[in-house]
């Protein structure tokens, strides 16, 4: 049973759990899908009732039956590295490979429905107030006199996208700043625009789940910290992350919020206030953990690679020819 | 409770059901993503642990708490009559409207993830496979020997696209077509390629699921009909559809099919052979249904109608304030 890995070929994050998987003597095919129809290649027979398809990525045939977990890492578009690259092409290519994929009974980190549910910033503020998890007063809208009313109740405000990366090539982060209250917020009604209270914080927590490990990191805000430095991807400190331990509390809601999400990793980011709350901020489904892993010792790559091999789900066909479905 | 309809405004499809819910008295709102921001206008407020929001549009408003049921017609690009539209606030638009709507209880025909999901065609035919459905031999394969074998194996062919519409503007529908055995097969390794046994058929069937309520219609193919117009969407019969009883088998693997995938829309296109056996060809989550009620009288849109007005799931909020998680 083999690890198939999504991704380009430059990523040493990828290469980190690579080196534990071969460590561990588990098979692992790592593919492209931007090498589709110039390096990779894919079939699939659908006779009699059954499905045998295999990909083939560097010379290697894999066979889709045999995979026992499927990472998607940073896959690339598919069909991009074509000879005639089309936008036809990539629709094709992407519906052939994860059409395919998607119909095996290998376990995803993360799959592709979970994973495109787990990007709605609304989603994951509504899921994390139902699992439990301490949610800053938010506030999303195209409507200026909510805002204006939102901002006499919470003075103490920031503003960050709905969405995420701003989407130029490549994407650019866009970072979460402070809005004064008395902020003119008639441009609200152009755009959907996320209002948070800010959490007087005194330290930033990225708690990375790999299945049902968690394991946290705590960057302890210097007290001399500028307030207007609210994002701590752009903050100047150096102070760097150490780990932390979960609060029973917090890692009961964690735990039923990737129920729920249907995700194998999640990496969630808390800000700690004055009272030692974690207040959640958001869920990134595919967020990086090397820094992390750097700085604190904690060992997500070989947790991540801990999962990925162990084995597939059994296939539920039976033995006399007939199929049950898989859910 | 109000029925949310996400569509264009030129939709008579949607205007058939609309009517049969203005008649039943049940609240409707109709709703183009396209007009958010000028014309529509969405608000979100996530505050002690609760959610409340509200969409407007054509100068209603309408509570996301009260929806019982959302109708993914055809919605525009969010934010694509905006005044300034660009990518960004086409994301940041749909990000707020559909992240928010996600996380309500309506129910949906179809859920976003589940009608995507459902695109995929190699996924449909495994699914069908498993649910029972008589799947025609079909290879998808960039190997140019693969395709080889299987046109000796299977000497009379078609080729399809892997996955629908050519993504031009507007999108435009490839058919189906017949391939000689002896095809030089090589430029298969330039793109996926779908081969799959031509049925020899009878009849065109499209089959149309609304909840769990199947309407089956058959148009015969005349006896005389040239055996290369393989695609019903192009053929020039002038065959009218006619109702057609659903054999209990078949009901019961579209139950199952159904059920796996999630959906409570489908239309099932089936090829029916000599011997009565229909074949199954796809499912499209988003299939037109007007033609059929029209040429059939089957009445679609009323079974529609009925679907949508039924009440949503029970909020599994408890009143002392604590809240469950709604899966």
């Amino acid at each position: 049973m083999t690890v198939l890995i999504l991704t380009g070929q430059e990523d040493v994050t990828a290469d980190m759990v690579v080196m534990h998987l071969n460590a561990a003597s588990v098979p692992v095919v790592r593919l492209d899908p931007a090498d589709l129809t110039a390096g990779a290649a894919l079939s699939g027979e659908y006779v009699h009732g059954s499905f045998h398809g295999h990909l083939s990525t560097g010379g290697r045939l894999v066979s889709i039956h045999g995979l026992r977990s499927i990472w998607v890492r940073r896959p690339g578009v598919p069909a991009a590295r074509a000879a005639q690259p089309s936008a036809w092409l990539t629709e094709e290519a992407s519906q052939a490979l994860y059409g395919m994929l998607r119909g095996c009974t290998a376990r995803w980190m993360n799959h592709p429905d979970a994973a495109r549910r787990a990007r709605h910033k609304p989603w994951q503020l509504r899921l994390a107030q139902r699992s439990g998890l301490p949610v800053p007063a938010t506030l999303i809208t195209t409507f200026p006199q909510a805002a204006r009313e939102f901002a006499e109740r919470f003075p103490d405000l920031v503003v960050k996208p709905v969405s995420g990366a701003h989407p130029q090539e490549p994407p650019r982060a866009v970072p979460t700043s402070r809005v004064a209250p008395d902020t003119d917020f008639s441009a609200v009604a152009y755009g959907p625009t996320l209002l948070q209270r800010r959490i007087a914080k005194r330290a930033d927590i990225r708690l990375t789940a790999v299945g049902g490990t968690l394991m946290a990191a705590r960057k302890e805000t210097p007290a001399d910290a500028d307030p207007d430095e609210v994002d701590v991807r752009f903050a100047t400190s150096d102070v760097p992350w150490r780990p932390a331990e979960v609060p029973p509390r917090v890692a009961a809601a964690v735990h039923t919020y990737l129920r729920e999400a249907e995700l194998a990793y999640g990496a969630f980011d808390f800000a700690e206030d004055a009272d030692g709350t974690w207040w959640f901020l958001e869920c990134n489904q595919s967020g990086q953990f090397g820094f992390i892993e750097v700085e604190t010792g904690q060992p997500l790559a070989r947790t991540i690679a801990e999962w990925l091999a162990r084995p597939a789900p059994r296939d539920h066909e039976q033995t006399d020819g007939r199929h049950t479905v898989t859910p």
